[in-house]
């Protein structure tokens, strides 16, 4: 696959059954984006989806908006929309709040029903936040945090000592890409007794997700990376059947409860996912998400990993030679839809990727030395990786990244 | 004040210091939009900003924005611009979560910092969601939850045992329009070892509050409400400076942290009120803020006081005559801004409000017997709360309500 040139990726372009969809985003000209597993970019239908919202449901209908246009159900619509691309039953997932609220409140959940227990086990290097909510959590209902590597052998020991109420784990690594064996580890985590709560942001939209035929017992995942639904955009809870009548999360508000509108004074958890809702959410932002919903639900799973897979094994390829340190695993089944690779020095990572944006080449830095490239088949074609993947080769040889040795921007 | 004319509200009008800000407002034909209190109005000004965010800081600049455009900033920033409408400091609110789980986050860091008492007292009639989070807060806590009428004799009993960490309060009943005296409540607390959280949602946008000359502790504000900001826009926190080195809030996400770039794996929380902060929000919504907050910064609530109640009060005393029982005060000092009303047939009051709609008048029922009407001093004239009024007189008197007698839409 080396020696592929770039009339073979424009012909591959010409056989994607995937590459219609690149018309309906709006990229900006010039740019190879390769921050899709960050912030994914705007579906071209989005501005005026939201504009309905905002101009006809809110500025004209107001308040007859929240039955007539279906507002106080948009969480569990939204949800059930999201179901079919991770594997899960549409009352099994509901949209909003926050991934780390969203976090917060299946740790809690699983916790509770899993009293005789009293430890939570996390990932050693997840992203921060999932570090962070486990630890607030974990202090919150008097239970210990032990952090291991998300391998089998170190999953097991920890799960040996019989103690562990829920693990947490990350589907796809944020740094490395590195895709984890769902099944299997739920499997392990369920002979030992405990729960399982995945956070899938970095796997949803981009590779097929299958809860429900791993066994998850709970999960959480993000729309603005891979499903497009702009910044800040609402994340969504998914919750197993098997747990709707017992789980009890903490955050008991009034759209979580069984029948709202009677204002009673007593909480009564709803039936379903929907006990997982606490209070109102944008509607604005709803909308936005509706809209990529809408291009997903034409998207066929099976193509798409399949075309992820093949960008990012022809992107590792083509920059095999750059003496940067490929971390993302070549094997298929361990590996996500994004390609980082590790410089020695990590201001000298840092410098290149903002050599790179200056290029066009949109990528991001993960501190200390990572430097991470997000593929997101929907609008990246063979031939924007192969002119992302030339332009990082020449970076790299030229040195021209010396020149660009200032901070870069903030990002998420 | 009974015998004012239509005339007379016009000559009101044209003198009004505030009617110029009717015109930056999209109402519809034809209505006299009384559930502001509900749902606010949409500022005209909104649906551009809220496209230049979609458009060009997401769809065209895609991650950069994080830092170009402030995402990273604007809970603070939107936070420290809501400040002087509640009387605090810029570093005491940020904005993000709903309502619902800002009060969850603000009783347990309140229960936190009064470790020695584990009661937590509200109000018994206060808003469903306000009592279902405190329900499911103080049984996460392992505290009590007490129940009382928040006047001042009830509250001092209540308060008398010693035990009480911490109570939880509403400014403006959202039922009856009553406004409480926050400053003697706060010191009646404070006076007994307790703190305080206000919940805002019905007084922010409809008078000055003055958080920081009460000694208020915590407070909880709603934006869809008077400030205008959309259907499920977020909530924002207030914390006083005072507990800023010691509150901890349980939803330790990243945005909440010190120093989130470092991307270590321990939480440190972030200095001022940005600890209360958990997860990304949607900047979306926070687009459809700031279009608003940039029209509320140039209203003086001194002027938007008197003529709130200028309005209820000349409402009131067309409708005296109805039969229908005046729930909110006519004391100046002890209402909101709005005046709601009890009908003795809980069904015949939700037909009355679903016909006064069919004449173009729109207020809102609440179960089992209250029509509610608010009354947004920025958007309506005094000639609109004539006409409210003598539709309502009408509709009464003729018995026009009884051909209306179906379920009126879902309202929040």
């Amino acid at each position: 696959m080396t020696s592929l040139t770039r009339e073979d990726c424009a012909k591959l372009d010409a056989e994607d059954p995937l590459a219609g969809f690149r018309a309906e985003f709006a990229l900006p000209d010039g740019v190879v984006y390769l921050d899709g597993n960050s912030l994914g970019a705007l579906p071209k239908a989005t501005p005026e989806r939201v504009s309905r919202v905002v101009e006809r449901e809110w500025g004209a209908d107001l308040i007859a908006s929240w039955s007539a246009a279906g507002w106080w159900d948009q969480p569990r619509t939204l949800g059930a929309r999201i179901a079919p691309l991770v594997g899960a039953a549409p009352h099994e997932v509901v949209v909003g709040d926050s991934t780390s609220a969203n976090l917060f409140k299946t740790l809690v959940a699983a916790l509770r029903l899993n009293p005789d227990r009293n430890v939570v086990v996390g990932e050693a290097g997840n992203f921060p936040t999932d570090l962070y909510v486990t630890q607030g959590a974990a202090e919150l209902m008097g239970a210990a945090e032990r952090r291991v590597d998300p391998d089998e052998p170190a999953l097991e020991a920890a799960l040996a000592s019989g103690d562990v109420a829920v693990v947490l784990l990350s589907h796809v690594d944020y740094r490395t890409g590195t895709l984890r064996d769902m099944a299997g580890l739920t499997r392990l985590a369920h002979r030992h007794g405990a729960l399982v709560l995945w956070d899938l942001c970095h796997s949803v939209g981009a590779l097929p997700v299958e809860l429900g035929a791993c066994g998850v017992d709970f999960a959480v995942g993000c729309t603005y990376k891979y499903l497009n639904a702009g910044p800040g955009a609402p994340s969504f809870t998914f919750a197993a059947e098997r747990h709707h009548a017992t789980a009890r999360q903490p955050i008991a508000g009034w759209h979580g409860h069984a029948r709202p509108f009677d204002f009673s004074g007593e909480y009564v958890p709803a039936e379903g996912a929907s006990r997982f809702l606490s209070g109102s959410q944008s509607l604005i932002a709803a909308a936005a998400l509706e809209a990529s919903l809408d291009l997903w639900s034409r998207v066929d799973l099976d193509r798409l990993r399949a075309k992820s897979l093949a960008l990012t094994d022809l992107f590792a390829t083509l920059t095999a030679d750059t003496g940067l340190m490929l971390m993302t695993p070549r094997a298929a089944e361990r590996r996500g839809s994004q390609v980082s690779l590790r410089h020695p020095d990590g201001p000298a990572g840092e410098a290149i990727v903002r050599a790179l944006a200056e290029r066009g080449v949109i990528g991001d830095f993960r501190q200390p030395d990572v430097l991470r490239f997000g593929f997101a088949p929907l609008y990246l074609r063979h031939v924007d990786v192969y002119d992302a993947a030339t332009a990082l080769v020449e970076v790299v040889r030229s040195g021209g990244w010396r020149a660009s040795r200032f901070t870069a921007p903030q990002e998420v």
